[in-house]
């Protein structure tokens, strides 16, 4: 190549990132996670185009997440979690080498051996769904499929051949299966092309420039929208709230309750089982998740100190959910629990969840009517993705009346040891009791399905409550058991 | 059991947890961490006990960490890396069931493969580092060692046949070396038995009772402690700057520079050589790490670009040090960087690291003087850790003149494409240019080692500094592969 051509790319890609830097701190400022998706051929020249790419960008809210053969703890993972776990924050860039669709592809043809997911097609669901929560969660999603000539990819692997440093690249090549990855990715550009930018790759400098040019042409569209937007009326915030819904509740607040003796005699005997049911859960790779929602001092601690008191405590996990640290908040809601989610035999229990969106954000205003609306689809694919991975999903809802919550706000109180336990919060949550209930009804009727049902559990006896879950979670896995 | 000493055990137990979360509750605002150790044979009862104390703490700030047979990706990294990625923060407790100790021992007798540690007497040297550093850093250490009666034991082991869920566990008992663990945990014990409180397992209700006294005792007494030194004079912390100090940059400050023409040519000749180097990284499975540190405007960032510039973005990742997140903050200050250090054959760049305790928190106040002193011994222990576990480790210190750093500055400000890389902090850091100076000059005094050498770089030449820099890199590795 010519000095004065070399010299030419050198000014226009030095151009261009200076441009790419700006924008991405504008972006940041608009609080738009960006994600940057490389997919292609071997040897295509995805190594170079992302490296200048990530070169270009600010290092300080860049990250480059390279997809390799899963890990022996990604394995014990549902499909995602590697992916959901690394997408950016508000304020930052991922660019992914190789990405979902690659870990797809080789999961399918059986490359990457994983009996919960080879040959299914379910995965390719789960995919979509993803990308479009992140879409509408705010993430703008750029996906390039570099392309290459044969022949110059025939050149590029005997290049890495004849280096001695580098031959052992070129012999993964070999024992990958390229024809039936460019096989699969061009249906599913086919599928949907339009949201595939592709780049036939001619040589670096050229290369180069056309993928910043193309990052840099999407970031300035965006930012410009974002623009719009900001200058636009605010979307009404209001909860959406109107008093009309199915009331599911008002089934569970009988007067039962459970005699002491019996109670004693049923807790050692459920306890026992639960130790030998997380012995099977082990045993077949069976992850178990449970769900404890409920009104303040419904007893979910306590009820949930009763599961676990014979277990093993290797084997599980409770999850507290508190307001969100400064870095979960800048992730989309559902990306703290995705850290938390349990690996093959293990059990994790959240006292409190990602319901949250749906309860405590909406009520108070946190999330907008939008965020909230949406947000019962997409907790009903994270649990859809996790039932396809074969976890057993439990949700409860403890129930208790007004009145009987006001008796033990009030008996908190007046106990020195139990006197921490109520906050002035409890109370102001306590006077927005009827959006709550609204707010619950809805999230009941809209998010129990067959992978992942709601138990709703009467609570004004703690005990019955108490009985009640541990068999509802004995019952839900020996009929599991059953099946796998 | 008679049901009388049940129920009295029952009501021991509940009185005993109610001090728990009370003392626990107090801890945390003394923002005191602390790690609960459980070591000990085969079937003594460790299960039980922990999770009896688990139960009885507050789950929303505790966590309990199981040492398990090490991951692929654990393999991979550091021996304390698991575990200090796994220390509580200022509000937390962390229930380490087996621990370090457990995993050295399987290391040194083989039974987890390590080539790097197999047999090697410097992970005891590290543990005990480790524990002082914790200690040290305000966490209150607690290791229990339970034993158990021989006949008793296997009473345990045999109960464990028995039931056809928990068979396959006992089985794994038969295959670890238990008798091994026992005599390396007596000599361990023999060394220092006073870091440990030994507990002999006789059955449940007694035992139980006896770990939650110990632990209630232990934290009363620190409860105590935090107390008195809360009413005690605050130390000064004036960052102990006397104008005295070796003055190490002045020898880096010439006129050196570099032709623009050679600059050229020597910087595609080291990147060249930089990409093949990564290979040869990847291939004898080294780590690598650079550090760069330097005055603001010294030209850290563009340095870093022109290393990496040629290199598989698979392969390093950047790591822009701001200031800590709130999760960050509430940790040791070396806790986020264990969490970025590479896997074996990666390289781990730091722009600005670990140093900023010994600079900035210095300078600022942010950390007292006798954090400060204590640090340099502490990041000396870091790196030798990574030393030990085979990693390259190069620090620079890129050094500019004051009046160099001025003339960036203004041209900073001029420029509108760099404006906004320079901020009223900047300034302010400039003003305290003699402290910085001082901090510097201690911190290359304190922390050049054998394992990890500070390099410093005169940055007036900016190509100078990134020809010297890579020139650096290069020959470290080069000497490097000779010997691995």
């Amino acid at each position: 190549m010519e000095e004065n051509l070399k010299k030419k790319y050198e000014k226009e890609k030095d151009k261009l990132s200076t441009r790419l830097g700006y924008l991405q701190r504008v972006l940041k400022d608009y609080k738009v996670p960006v994600i940057i998706v490389f997919e292609g051929v071997h040897a295509a020249g995805k190594g170079r185009l992302s490296n200048e790419l990530l070169i270009a960008l600010d290092p300080r809210y860049t990250k480059f997440y390279a997809t390799h053969s899963p890990t022996e703890s990604e394995l014990r993972r549902p499909f995602l979690w590697q992916y959901f776990k690394n997408t950016p924050s508000s304020t930052a860039v991922t660019i992914f080498y190789r990405s979902w669709y690659s870990l797809y592809i080789a999961m399918k043809n059986g490359t990457v051996k994983n009996e919960r997911y080879n040959g299914n097609k379910v995965l390719l669901e789960e995919i979509t769904r993803f990308e479009k929560t992140m879409v509408d969660n705010g993430t703008e999603l750029i996906k390039f499929y570099i392309e290459i000539d044969k022949d110059l990819q025939k050149e590029h692997i005997m290049r890495m051949y004849d280096n001695p440093r580098t031959m052992w690249k070129a012999q993964e090549y070999d024992r990958d299966n390229d024809e039936e990855y460019k096989k699969e990715m061009e249906e599913i550009l086919e599928e949907d092309e339009k949201s595939w930018i592709r780049v036939e790759y001619e040589n670096r400098y050229k290369s180069v420039i056309e993928v910043l040019e193309i990052v840099v042409d999407k970031l300035e569209k965006r930012v410009k929208e974002e623009k719009k937007k900001a200058e636009a009326d605010k979307p009404d915030n209001d909860g959406f709230f109107n008093g009309k819904f199915p009331n599911i509740l008002k089934k569970y607040e009988g007067k039962e309750d459970i005699d002491k003796e019996e109670y004693k005699d049923r807790l050692i005997r459920l306890q026992k089982e639960m130790r030998d049911v997380q012995y099977t859960l082990y045993e077949k790779k069976i992850p178990l998740i449970l769900v404890y929602e409920g009104w303040d001092a419904a007893g979910k601690g306590g009820n949930i100190k009763r599961v676990v008191q014979q277990l093993d405590p290797t084997g599980y996990e409770i999850n507290t959910t508190a307001a969100p640290s400064d870095v979960e908040i800048k992730h989309h809601y559902l990306w703290r629990f995705w850290n938390t989610v349990p690996k093959t035999g293990h059990i994790s229990i959240y006292d409190r969840s990602w319901y949250g969106r749906v309860m405590v954000e909406r009520v108070e205003g946190f999330a907008s009517n939008e965020d909230v609306k949406r947000a019962y689809d997409e907790i009903n694919d994270f649990e859809k993705s996790l039932a396809n991975f074969g976890a057993i999903v439990i949700k409860f809802f403890i129930h208790i009346s007004k009145e009987e919550q006001l008796e033990r706000f009030e008996a908190r109180q007046e106990d020195e040891d139990k006197v921490w336990k109520i906050t002035e919060e409890d109370w102001r949550n306590r006077e927005k009791w009827d959006l709550y209930q609204e707010a619950i009804n809805d999230m009941l009727d809209k998010t129990s399905t067959e992978n992942a049902p709601w138990y709703v559990i009467n609570g004004n006896s703690k005990k019955f409550a108490r009985i009640k879950a541990m068999e509802t979670i004995l019952d839900t896995c020996y009929k599991a058991f059953l099946d796998k």
